[in-house]
């Protein structure tokens, strides 16, 4: 495998499939595109991608789009370790935290971030209200679940970790800006206010490769 | 296999499951639930899945909810026919199309629907006129696939195809009512506006089973 990865820093769904690939030991070449220069929207990116967005892998003639697509496609050409489970029944449930996770989580802080991107904090403070309170019994939920073990499905690490933790990182950080907690969404605490959370979050951060994928702009 | 399926009479994402199990032929005892009854909201429910949300799956002990969850599950009891393909690309392609439906279609169908659903139409006019619009270029696209091939991935039918026709069923259906019709967002034609994606559905329709999947109260 000869693997490309078009990726964006601090894009959590590039994340996911840049910490899939050191879990798995797959050798990458990473093309870091500038979301502010507009590489999201050039011609030979489009070509790739017509929706416009990271990730996107290339594996010779091969392109795919989409991150949870890539991690299936992934999980094919490399198996092992294996990230959605090896049974009919663990397969199924890994999916399910992952199609919940977006339907759940990235659903309801997208439409925060979203609003404070966009400087519309204030207009849209009843669907910022609402996300948030949503978000905040999806945390409680995933709090409760990493209580009871050390990966959030099953025993072992699987995708839906994978696709989960950037997201987290993604939120608190977004959580500490002065704006947001001004708003008092009630993150005020970030991590600290989930210890099993920040358990499992150390975990990932150990992971080999996991400094290869952290947002560079994020640094320092 | 002794499959229950927990759905609701004009649920796409229940209607791609059954139709996944009539493909398969995989015998299966449906429990008709109550959207107004308030059904998905009784305990007993609830425990299988806290969400509230239909499809639910039970086989034996195993219970599972998330219909593209579900439809992996199955691909992996009931392996023929193939619908997620049979080599990694082919996998990734399929399931790229299938998150791509979600994220591009149904986002925008759900929200107009919503705003419909909720009498919202005049109070969030411009959201409905931008997702209206997104719609219509998604339409255009399926439109131009399908005239280059029977279905949307590849030769064969796959997920894609049986996750993204109920949505096109309900959205079609939603756009004929009067109050949406008035609003003018440019379906009137339903589907003969569309006479590739409108000769897919008769291939859809034609798939053994489908009678037994079409939503009750719709019929007559």
């Amino acid at each position: 495998m000869a693997v490309e990865i078009f990726w964006g820093s601090g894009s959590p769904f590039a994340w996911s499939v840049m910490l899939a690939m050191e879990v798995k030991g797959v050798p990458y070449t990473g093309h870091l595109l500038s979301f502010s220069d507009g590489d999201l929207k050039k011609p030979e990116f489009l070509a790739m991608n017509p929706r416009g967005k990271v990730p996107v892998v290339k594996d010779g003639d091969f392109t795919i789009a989409e991150s949870n697509a890539i991690l299936v496609w992934l999980e094919a050409k490399a198996p092992q370790p294996a990230l959605f489970g090896s049974n009919p029944e663990d397969t199924g449930t890994i999916w399910r935290a992952v199609l919940e996770h977006a339907a759940y989580f990235q659903h309801h802080t997208h439409a925060i971030s979203g609003a404070v991107f966009y400087k519309k904090m204030e207009e849209k403070a009843e669907e910022v209200k609402a996300s948030a309170k949503a978000v905040g019994e999806e945390l409680a939920r995933y709090e409760a679940a990493l209580e009871k073990g050390d990966w959030l499905v099953g025993s072992a690490m699987s995708a839906a970790d994978l696709v989960a933790y950037p997201h987290f990182e993604l939120f608190f950080r977004l959580a500490a800006r002065p704006e947001v907690k001004a708003f008092g969404l009630g993150f005020d605490k970030g991590w600290d206010a989930y210890p099993a959370l920040s358990a499992w979050r150390a975990r990932i951060k150990a992971l080999p490769g996991y400094d290869n994928t952290y947002p560079p702009h994020w640094k320092g």
